[in-house]
């Protein structure tokens, strides 16, 4: 079965950041998105921060150059100011052209 | 420490469809199968459509062939027909050999 | 933008093993984890055991050698006793630097 190679992208974010990280994804050129609820535990900096607030966990299936927009993004505008934790592998997907539009 | 690699896929799909997806994932050589609740939104075609209704997200660690087995069958049973994405990824498993019993 | 390469390990556990698997992981030297609620179905040896007890879906950044220990902690002290079930994968890292302190 042909399959096409993309890049999955997995977003922990709090929960109030949702609309707009969801708008940003879209403009961006994600075509879709994934979320389920999660909580987290990290550290920023030297302080460790329990992030007790309710977090989102988003995931995108984009190609590699949207996912290049999106980390772009996220390293501008979200992680200065929010616990955001992002990080990108690699997916093989199948009907994958329908990712590829933008 | 000795490890196996394997394939995970990352389903996403209506609610109503556990069970026939469960039963699918088993016959088709899976040993087990984490699942969460998730929504999203995703574009079908040139349509956009929300799923609002309630989503789950399956995982399942498998051996490359059963990987493309289950592939095969959400290809010509579920994406006609569902809102349903997936995806592959490359996984290192400890005791991997009892995923590879079937 | 410079990204790094981390391993992200998944681990799904019993939901009574949370503080305990925390703290092993954190001892371990990871800077952060996050959690969301999953159940599954797996198959230990050849007996086929249904976990419709609440399990925990764990997710964890870390260095390789960071991985290397907590799946040796996880071989050694989680899979002989508890339906637990661990796969490590790539990730690629904006700022991966922070979870590489130890």
């Amino acid at each position: 079965m042909e399959t096409v190679r993309l890049k999955v992208i997995t977003i922990v974010a709090e929960a109030i950041l949702e609309e707009r990280l969801t708008a940003d994804l879209k403009e961006l050129g994600a075509a879709g998105f994934t979320i389920s609820e999660a909580r987290g535990e990290g550290s920023v900096g030297r302080r460790t921060m329990d992030w007790e607030t309710q977090n989102l966990r988003f995931e995108v299936l984009v190609a590699e150059s949207v996912a290049r927009r999106i980390l772009e993004r996220l390293a501008a505008d979200y992680f200065p100011h929010y616990a955001t934790v992002a990080w990108v592998a690699d997916a093989e997907v199948v009907r994958g052209e329908k990712y590829l539009g933008r």
